[in-house]
């Protein structure tokens, strides 16, 4: 049998849990993750790319569990009424290679982007960090507020998008949580003073969503936006400036802000800094940027952790998509 | 709304169908994919070796679908209780990206990969082929013998396997359908005389289950269960007598028979035979070889087939395992 975890499900058990309790575990699920770097069999995703769009599936194992996601991503589809993204995952028992739980991945991949970023805010920013700077309010915004909001004692969040109505609702929707928001008019009026800059926008090609002059010392940076070749978001100036933390080298040399850097640029991998192998932010007037491009391992830690949840939130269904059969040799008796 | 297929609801289709119509439908649906090869995109499967085992995942794209299937192989999960191969796979609409059949596919693969051995016989075996010499009564056994009945007047059947408790299995299962048994002593009994010889044992490295000499002019030979580096059933010498086809050279160079071939020792791919760009049989003399391995088109065209079906029989559920969200950039709205 094979839990299937609809939106539904995993919706639910978000509810019983509280999203800010399910965000607090998830971290911890991927500390202990990263901590186990090398226990993980790593390796490039596998993309299809179809002209107007791509289709992904991200695999990636250790001694315990296999996982992998498919992803798309096709621009056009909000003219179809559709999400230009949207994931489903698995997750199997490496001993048996039986699969154990299809998952949607759509949310859970906001969720696992956002108690990543908070992970490496808890190594990187100031520990006396308490405001944070947003640019972009899509959706990805909310977690990222509510996962920092595990790792720092965040009591103001200043926001700015050039869509009005995406500004509005994030407001709404962090409206009962415990945390002033401040609506920005610009994009500087966010950064500025702010202890901790997040940009998640959908800016294509080589944007410059923050300007070099507005960083000051002691900010840390998660960069969201950097996600894909020819994708960025963050002045060339401002790289030059900061100690850099990446997820997965090999990937994020390809994918993220760093795309046009050296290795030698790069500061660390977040499993060094998990693991104390190297320190995190080690004065106050460093300047720290955690340029996010989203990992299996990731995907890994949220798929092994909402299937620990399932026999206790009695939500799911497993399914039969896999044979009961009592001589492997008989397939054809399930027909008969 | 994604389509989960369970193994129940593909056997309740298949029982509506009746197996026979089913892999007759499937052929003619391997027909046209096989006739489509250029519009496929193709790769490597993808595989993450255990140790113990293999995790695959093996993707296949055409500008209407894309599909995968995740396969294990775990040799000992028969000690466990547990089936050596289970799979599951996924369809999805090339236009949006977006999900719409999962489906259990351990018993797809099997009849799949029936449907496509009959669909090299068609092409490969003499017209007035009556005989099959079957080695190997395993999970596949019973599948081979129904498909070919699609394209060939097959009235005897001989049949040989180590194992005697799997060919009384064999001999139940197919008591019902019209069609002679003959239980032989030795490979060479069920061989000799036989116009199509199909061999289909799990016997490891290089294993010589047919005999040079046994194989005589006119015969058809569908060799199953070379399909992994190292693994082969057939005396090269027979290869050398034989005129070849594969699935995918690229593949099969690797994993079949052909391991230790040329590239010029190969006839043709199978869709070269799909579309008369080089004839099948040519005379009642040639000993022809499908050296088949399992192709990710295979199963893609039993998923689109399933897929098919789906609205027709009404057993399959739809579950939400993709967000509807209004706006897309409000995913946490899916929480509030």
């Amino acid at each position: 049998m094979v839990w299937i975890a609809t939106v539904e499900d995993v919706t639910n058990i978000i509810h019983e849990k509280g999203i800010e309790t399910f965000l607090q575990e998830l971290i911890e699920v991927l500390s202990v993750d990263f901590s186990r770097w090398h226990e993980f069999e790593k390796v490039p995703r596998h993309a299809t790319h179809l002209g107007h769009g791509v289709i992904e599936l991200m695999p990636i194992s250790a001694d315990d569990y296999y996982a992998f996601k498919y992803v798309n991503g096709h621009p056009k589809n909000p003219l179809l009424d559709k999400q230009t993204v949207v994931a489903v995952g698995l997750l199997s028992d490496i001993k048996t290679g039986y699969p154990l739980l299809i998952s949607e991945m759509t949310l859970l991949t906001a969720i696992r982007t956002a108690a990543t970023s908070a992970l490496a805010t808890q190594y990187l920013a100031r520990a006396e960090a308490k405001t944070i700077g947003l640019i972009g309010t899509g959706a990805q915004s909310e977690f990222q507020v509510l996962a920092h909001k595990v790792v720092r004692d965040i009591d103001l969040v200043k926001y700015y998008d050039i869509d009005d109505a995406a500004m509005q609702k994030f407001a709404n929707n962090l409206a009962k949580f415990d945390i002033d928001l401040q609506a920005c008019k610009s994009a500087e009026e966010a950064v500025v003073g702010s202890d901790i800059i997040i940009t998640a926008t959908a800016a294509k090609q080589q944007a410059k969503i923050l300007e070099n002059k507005w960083i000051q010392p002691g900010m840390h940076i998660n960069g969201l936006g950097g996600d894909c070749p020819g994708k960025t978001e963050l002045d060339l100036a401002i790289l030059n400036r900061a100690k850099i933390v990446v997820e997965y080298y090999e990937q994020a040399s390809k994918e993220g802000e760093i795309q046009h850097l050296e290795n030698k640029d790069i500061y660390a991998e977040l499993w060094e800094l998990v693991t104390n192998k190297k320190a995190g932010r080690e004065n106050e007037n460093e300047i720290t940027l955690f340029d996010s491009v989203g990992f299996a391992l990731e995907d890994y830690s949220v798929l092994r952790y909402v299937y620990s949840l399932l026999d206790q939130y009695n939500f799911a269904d497993k399914l039969h998509l896999i044979p009961r059969i009592d001589n492997p040799k008989d397939l054809f008796g399930l027909l008969v």
